[in-house]
Formats: C-alpha cells, sequence, structure tokens
C-alpha cells in the first residue's frame, strides 16, 4: 500500500486547484506536483512545493556580478559557470518540499545531511502502517570479499527465497507484536511499543532543502557508491529536478555527476601520458588504490 | 535615489504576469509582491518570493502528530501550541526571499544570522552607487552613560547639525575619491578602490530563509534593545510577515514578541508575591540588576 | 556488555596519558575524561576530548563588549548576563566530543539537532553487537489516554513481563536471523542483512557540539517532556556539563531549565493577579490548555 | 600597531602557563601557541585554542568503519582516502579557535563562511583603534579590463603614491571627525559614530571552526582567485594547519588544492587525446571559456 485512499483523495483536491500567481512557475514541475513518483515497493517520493526557477538563480548571481554580467555571458552560460566554479549561493535560492515515503534504514542515511528541514511521522503520537521494505531477488546482492562496503554479485534464486522469508517472517512477527503491546489488553505506551519494529519498517516525511543542498544530496545519493535503495529515491529525484531547473540540472550532470577529480600527483602523470610517456603505478607515484581509480576513471567513464 | 529606473520598471513587468500554480498561494502577499517599502532615507525592503502558508505549517505538524491531532485541535490552535512549546521544524516548512538595500553597516550585524541564504551585489565586479544613510535629527542619539550599548536622549539641533554635516561630508568626500580611483586615469582595480567607501554606503542583498529563522531574526532586530536602523528593517519586515502567514505571526507576538521569561528565581519570588508577600531586592536573592529587569517586565508591559 | 575488553584497555591506556598543554584545562573534568557513564541497560556516555572552559565564554564576550565590560561585570554575573539575554556567540567558543552507545530510536531523536558533527558505527561496513535494549519494569509506561505522546502510570507486572518476553524473543530472533544472513551459507551483504534488526539495537557514535548548541539538547532532551531514555543520556550528560563549565551550567539552570515563558495574556493576567484580582479561566482570555499551562507553571515549579 | 601592550602580555602569561591534560596534544602547534603570525601592515592571526589531531580523524573513521578498516589502511592512507572521497565528518571532529585582528572589507568576505563561531569586537560598545589598511605598492593592482573581478598588473609608482595618499587622507579625516563624535562636546552614541569609519578600518574576532569548514575556507581562500587581502589571512591559517594535522593538511594540498576537476566532456576529450588524437576547441564541444580553463588546467600546474 503506498497511498491511502485519504491521501489519494488528498492529492486530487491538491491538483484540481489553480491559483492565480505572480510569483515564477515552471510548467513541467507543475504538471507533476503532487504525484508520487514509486519507489522501491511501497515507498514513493513526490513535490509538494517549490520556489524559484533556473531564472532565479541567475537573477541572484547577477545581483552579484552586478549590471555589466548580463552583456557578458547568457543565462546558460553563466549557470555553468557558477557550478564549474563552485559559486554556491545562487543555486541556495531556489527552494523545493518532497513527501517521502522510506524504510527507516534509508532515513537514517538520508538524515545525515543536515542542511534541510525535516518533519517526520512520529510513532511516539501514532501507530505506524503495517509497510516494510523486501528486496526484490535482483537486489538481493552477496557481501563482497574485498570491498567492505560493496555489494558482490547477486544471490541463487532458493538463497534469495531464503533471505525474503527470513526478512519477511522477522518484520511480520515483530509487527504483530508491536499491535499486540499496543492493544487495549497491555495498552502499552507508543513511544516504547515502536522500539520493536524491524528496520526495513517504512515511515514518512516532508523534506525540504535548496538546490545547492539538494545537488550535494544527490552527488552522494546517486552515485553508485550509495547503497542501492537510497540511490533508487536519488535516482527518482533527480528526475523531478530536470522537471523543474532543466539548465541547472545539466550543469550539474556535466560537472559533478558526470566531472572526474584528478589530485596533484594524477595531474603530473596524465601530463607525462599526454607527452606520450607509458607509465606504470611504481613510476606514477601513486598508491595501488590510487592507481586503480585513476586508470577507472580514464575508461569506466569512457563507456558510460 | 531608492530604486534606478531600470528596477521600477523590472517591479512594474513582473507584477503585471500572472501564472497559473497548483501551489498555495497567499493573496495579501501577493498584493504586496516586488513592491519596495522604503526604510531609512534612501533604503527598502521588498518581497520577491515565498513558498507556503499558514497551512504548510499544520500539514507538517500533522505528518509529525499523526491523524489523531486533526480532530483534537483546530489549525490556529495548533499553530499556537508549535510556537508556545518550541516546536520549530513546522515553520521551518515556510520559506521566503527578501531584496534589501541597507548600509553596509547594518548588513555588518544582519549576516550574523547564519541560517539564510544571501546574494549580495559585489563591489569587487561592479560599482556601487552613490547612496549613504545619514540619520534624521529624530534619530541623532546621545551616548548613553549608563548603558554601554545604548541610546540616551536626542541632539540639540545644532550639535545634530554638525554631526550630519561631519558624517555627508565625509561619506561625500570617499565617494569622489573611490570614483577618481576607479577613472581612466588611475584605473584602481574595483575590489580596492571600495575599501575606502564609508560604513553608512548603501549596498543590496537577496536574503532567503525560513519562517522559523525569520522569526528568530525578528524576534532580536525588532527588540527595543537592537540598534534603531536594523530595527527599522525588521519592523517592515513583520509587516510583511503579517500578511503571508497571520495566525503564525499572531502567535509570535503573544509567545515571543509580547512574552516574558523568569527565571527559577525570579519565579519563586513571583509565588510568594502571588502568596500576599511584599518582596524587596534583598529578600528576592535577584541580584540589582535582576531585581530591575524583574520590576521593568511587570511594569513596562503593563503600559504596552 | 557496555565495554569490549579492547574498549576497557583502550581507555585505561588514554587515562594513563598525561601531556603538557598551554591551552586552559579543567581538572575536573579530566578526572572523569574517557570514563563511561553508565545509561540504561547497556549504554554509555563520555567525554573524550574537549576545547574550553567558563573563561572561554567570558573571552569572547570581552572581545565583543570590549575592554570597558571588565570593571563593570564580574565573571559569573557577565556569564548570567549572556544567558538570561540569550547571547549565543559566547558559549559557542567551547566545545566537547562524547562517545556514545545508544539503541537506535534514541539515536533517531537526537540526530535531529542538526549542530553537530556526527560520526557513528557503519552497519553497512561491520558487524553490529548483539545488544539490544530492554525496558526495566519500572518504566514499562502504560499509553495515557489524554495526551497522546504521554505515558501514564506503569504496567502490572505480569503484563510488564510478558512485553519484557515479546520485547526479547523479537530482538533475538532478528539478530539470530541476522547472523544467519552474514553466514558463509547465504553472504549476503552488510547493507541489506542490517535491515532485520530490530529498533532497540544498540549502535555507537562520537557527538561533538558546541556549548550553545549543547544547553540547547539538554533544554529539548532532559525535560520532563522527553521520552525517558533520551532523558537518560541528557542527565548524565548535564552532570558531565557541569564539571566542565560549572558557571555556565549553573546559569543554564537558572534561566533555562528552571525558567518559565509566560505569553502576553499570561503576563497580563498576571499583573492583575498581583493587583489582587481573582482570576478564572474565562475572564484571563486563555485556552482550556493554556490555562492548565499557565496554573501548572505557578504550581508545579512550587514544590520542585 | 597590530598588539597593545595589554595584549603581548596576555600572550607572555598565556604561554608561560603549562597544564597537565590526558588530551592529544599536538607539540608543533603547542610551540606556536597563542603567538601572532602577522598578516598585511596591521593585522595578524593566531591560534588560541584546538581541539584534536590527525589522529582523531582517523578515530572516528574507525568507529565508522568498525575494526576491520584497521588492518587494511594505515593512519596516513585511511586519511587520504577519506580526503579523496570526499568523506567529510571525521574531519569535522577536530577544531580550532583563531584569533584575528583584519581590515572590515575582509571580515566582510569571511563571515561568508556561515559554518563557524564568531566573536567580534564591537563598535556599539567599544571604540574602534586608529588602524586601517593601506596597500603596499606592489598590491595596488589595476582592475583588468576583460575579467570584471581579476588585478592587471601594478599600478606605475606615482599613480600608487597618489592612490596611498588619498586612503590615508580619508581614513585619517574620517577617524579624527569619529573621535570628534564620539568627544565630550558632541557625545554622539557609539554605534552611530562608527558609521562614518571606511572599510578599511581593521577590526578584530575570535573564529572558530572545524578543521573540514577550516579546509573549505582555505581551499577557497587561498585560491589564486581570492582577493589578495584574505588570501595573505588564509595563508598564514595554512601554515598554521600545517603545525596541526601535518597529514590531514598534505592529503588537502593533494586533493583539493593542488587537484583539477573535469568535466564530463572535457574528460571524453582527454580520453582522446590520451588516444593519440590532437583536439582543436571546436571538436571538442567546450565553449571558449571552458576550453581555455582546459588547457590552463594542463598547463599551468605543470610548472606549479
Amino acid at each position: 500500500m503506498r497511498l491511502t485512499p485519504e491521501q489519494s483523495a488528498e492529492i486530487e483536491t491538491a491538483r484540481a486547484a489553480a491559483h492565480a500567481t505572480r510569483r515564477p512557475t515552471v510548467a513541467p514541475l507543475e504538471e507533476r506536483l503532487f504525484l508520487p513518483v514509486p519507489v522501491l515497493d511501497h515507498g514513493f517520493v513526490r513535490v509538494v512545493d517549490y520556489m524559484g526557477d533556473d531564472a532565479a538563480v541567475v537573477q541572484a548571481a547577477r545581483v552579484s556580478y552586478g549590471r555589466g554580467t548580463r552583456r557578458a555571458l547568457e543565462d546558460e552560460g553563466l549557470i555553468r559557470y557558477l557550478m564549474r566554479h563552485w559559486h554556491s549561493t545562487p543555486f541556495e535560492m531556489c527552494e523545493i518540499k518532497f513527501h517521502v515515503k522510506l524504510p527507516i534504514f534509508v532515513a537514517r542515511q538520508w538524515i545525515r545531511h543536515r542542511t534541510a528541514s525535516v518533519n517526520e511521522y512520529s510513532a511516539r503520537y501514532s501507530i505506524l502502517d503495517k509497510d516494510f521494505y523486501l528486496p526484490a531477488p535482483e537486489h538481493m546482492a552477496r557481501q563482497s570479499k574485498d570491498n567492505r562496503q560493496g555489494r558482490a554479485g547477486v544471490l541463487e534464486p532458493e538463497t534469495a527465497a531464503r533471505v525474503f522469508s527470513l526478512l519477511r517472517r522477522d518484520a511480520e512477527q515483530a509487527y504483530a507484536d508491536y499491535e499486540e503491546m499496543l492493544g487495549e489488553e497491555i495498552g502499552l505506551a507508543r513511544e516504547l511499543a515502536r522500539i520493536n519494529l524491524t528496520l526495513n519498517t517504512y515511515t514518512q516525511w516532508y523534506w525540504k532543502t535548496d538546490l545547492h543542498n539538494l545537488f550535494h544530496f544527490l552527488r552522494l545519493r546517486a552515485d553508485p557508491h550509495a547503497q542501492y535503495e537510497i540511490r533508487a529515491y536519488a535516482e527518482a529525484m533527480l528526475g523531478l529536478t530536470e522537471a523543474w531547473v532543466p539548465l541547472s540540472c545539466k550543469a550539474f550532470r556535466d560537472y559533478r555527476l558526470g566531472a572526474v577529480t584528478f589530485s596533484a600527483q594524477m595531474l603530473a602523470c596524465l601530463k607525462r601520458m599526454l607527452a606520450g610517456a607509458r607509465m606504470t603505478q611504481e613510476e606514477s607515484g601513486l598508491s595501488k588504490r590510487e592507481w586503480a581509480e585513476f586508470q577507472a576513471a580514464l575508461e569506466v567513464s569512457a563507456s558510460s
């Protein structure tokens, strides 16, 4: 159950509204406003409010750089310049508010981004729904041996089925006991009963941030090193951001997501290679790990 | 000169626009959108964008406290409850963006509020206008003898005139030399020439913050202890905030601006007084300064 | 198990060290440095580093208010003045770092305080210990009927025993399956296996903040309205803070923990009462809820 | 005048102190503690307190990544890994407090870094010293024609002398009138008199931040694009940071200061060049400006 009937009705009502405003308005985002984008098995993310657009970024940069800038740089060029040179304050002029339904273990990673405003459904006050995340077989990953945070290949079908049944059984048992503890007979305080729930239980929150901090979040969480489950949210949000601020989003893809940073040593090495030298790890002065990352940067991205 | 003709034309254009939006919209604020409210001799403050309304505060609180809350508390009661009990995150769901023209010494106080986004006109890139703040005679205050930060009464007319002419002469001389240094003949870098300007020179910025942090700003800067010049901005902003979120603003006035906090000792003293005791400073256990503040809280507000 | 033998040995080593420093040093806190203060059934909190003392607060205030301040106010008076008038930046000059072992549901409340630095033990990389929180019978509270977030009285012994056995059984089952999923045979990725754990499982983190933000945390979390489990941590931390900055801590108790804020309406009401009037809720203009809070402020604290 | 006799005496006293502490202590920084490093003509920066060291970064990372990390990576390798992969929270575990004397226009740029604690000398309460910054001839730069924020070559000696005399005359006149307005005869409030001062007047503050945010500050302000005057402070601070956390500082130099980020397009271009292609701006798909930056990255750093 992604949405309660009550929520679906609220969304219909909200989408039916049409107000007149003098504020900048973004038609492609209005089109998607309030609509939940499904994520994982029971989660979603949807935009419930926003402020500003690509032009607000430009306007903020122009108050900083003054009149003369207008002639020198067209809007898109200016946005790309700001992104490239890490001028972050103009991107702070845009704000967006999401409503998200997400498993608690994802919420725990997400909340580490401190520059945002959050209002979460409180299990001290209310009773959580019986919704928990169970990974699909194609996401049942094996622990990598050489990378402590990594996933290796996918589990065999029967092993995956075993994991699925363990996760489901424990979540259901925990929820059933949660209900028993809340019931008439026991009447335990909600704030105590909820401590029995498993970390894959779904929660909900409003999460509001500015465009600069949203990009920072997306850079870390839409990255292949991020855990798959939070990455699924980041990718859905990236799609919504594209509808909102297409020029800024393009610059973000080019100068952040698709960009590579080379250290002083890597840069020196690169120059020798451009001058025709064939380098080995030993000659490069890079550690084995850095050398591998260096090679990967020059390769992996080639195919992407 | 508050607005350049170019700025006035931009405001006209912006106000003429009418977009359709699904977002919550606040008619009384739309009415004032983009219009500059004059502050001091050459300054202004105007709202250039906003997101959310009183209902957004309520909605955020309801996601936290869950369905049950709806029945228990009406919207206004809930907003007042949140304000009274320092539940700040629901107020963070509303965002507002101001365009402000203000003297540099005011900007220096203002910027101490860190939880906001700022884009300031840069004198490294552009040339500042010849606008500087000169206090009106009724704001030419004498230094208080017993309160190091305070203003005592107003200067005599001739003394005020002397101050006015000193301030004007120095600002004009500094600006003339700024222009000379920037001129063809000398061609000094802008970032250096501007160091000659006086602190009453006007600058401009976009300043964007959420409602919780705006209230925090207003509590400190609309306070009688704040320097008159920044207070003038705070009061203009309070008026605009009232048009935007009337219920939240009323709660802010009652539980912050008009409220008083009594220390543990003051509270003990108060209870004895309510029980009929007549207290003196010695009996109260309060220091002279605290006793004076205690008396003032019970008196001064009586007349307000 | 609060500490592993490895951790105990590390603490011994750290406590044996004696370095010479020119930095301000606080003997009563050095005495307790690194020592864990037990909290709940398996948790602890301990100070692992600090910077500054009461004198650092005074020094920061004096750079702001200048030389003259020295004569006017003694150190303690100045600290009390700063606290009373919400001058927060001098308190930001002191910093403290805690190592905490705490249940995940407590960590989820704690992390809402954004102005702090956190490094948490990662269950993506490592395997969590088999430690979970089980409330003692005297903390097995019933859900309050009239206050949605409140606890009412304590459960009957047999009911408490039933809750205890449910919580223990589910936590143990979830942990056993966590181990199975991590085992050789299944080899599930750690970041996935951990989603099966219950919210009362213990985690650990370093948490570092400045004194101003620590007081803000303590004000909310050492408050009787805070959930008992996080309050237990706040109280242990308050004790350590007292050893560190006794003057600031005393001011905090008097002007925050033990203080009461009266709204504009309550203040008006109070003045009439001091003038001899007997007020009723109807006459006061306060809502029922506010009137109850007003009465409580004048009563409850009387006995405390 | 960099230091008042009173300040010099305080420094002597502070340096004479020797306390015993269990906290991590860094001998090379203790050696420099409290000593002012001269910056510009009258300014300085000095470290007045600190917390943590390179080992604190490692310790924080290890609580996150757990026991296993120990074997895999030595301390230096771990610090380099953290820096390379933008894992910022372990660097937040170290804290440093500076006392800085700096011109107001530098303070205005500096304060834009919001994640720090500041206590500034207040000209509302106290009287500012007669110290103002006058650039040395070798820093009297001409405005660049093609780069709006840039400095071109240095002014001719006579032109520089003219600028010097204008700046000095205006600062002195403004200060003399400031004194007159504060004098017995006029007695203007300090908070008003100070608005007459020029932006090159010196102020002072305590500035405290964590190592992650210090590095962020240094990356932007020790950069060649930063205005010379703030860069002079950044470079002095970088020297002090090197004495404090040498391993982290080395990683910062390699992966931030000396590093280069290539966009997706630049990376594609680079790969073709490594494969032997000779690229032109047209073929590259880069704008002229980007192409110039790309060329510069592969050239300029070659000589540095």
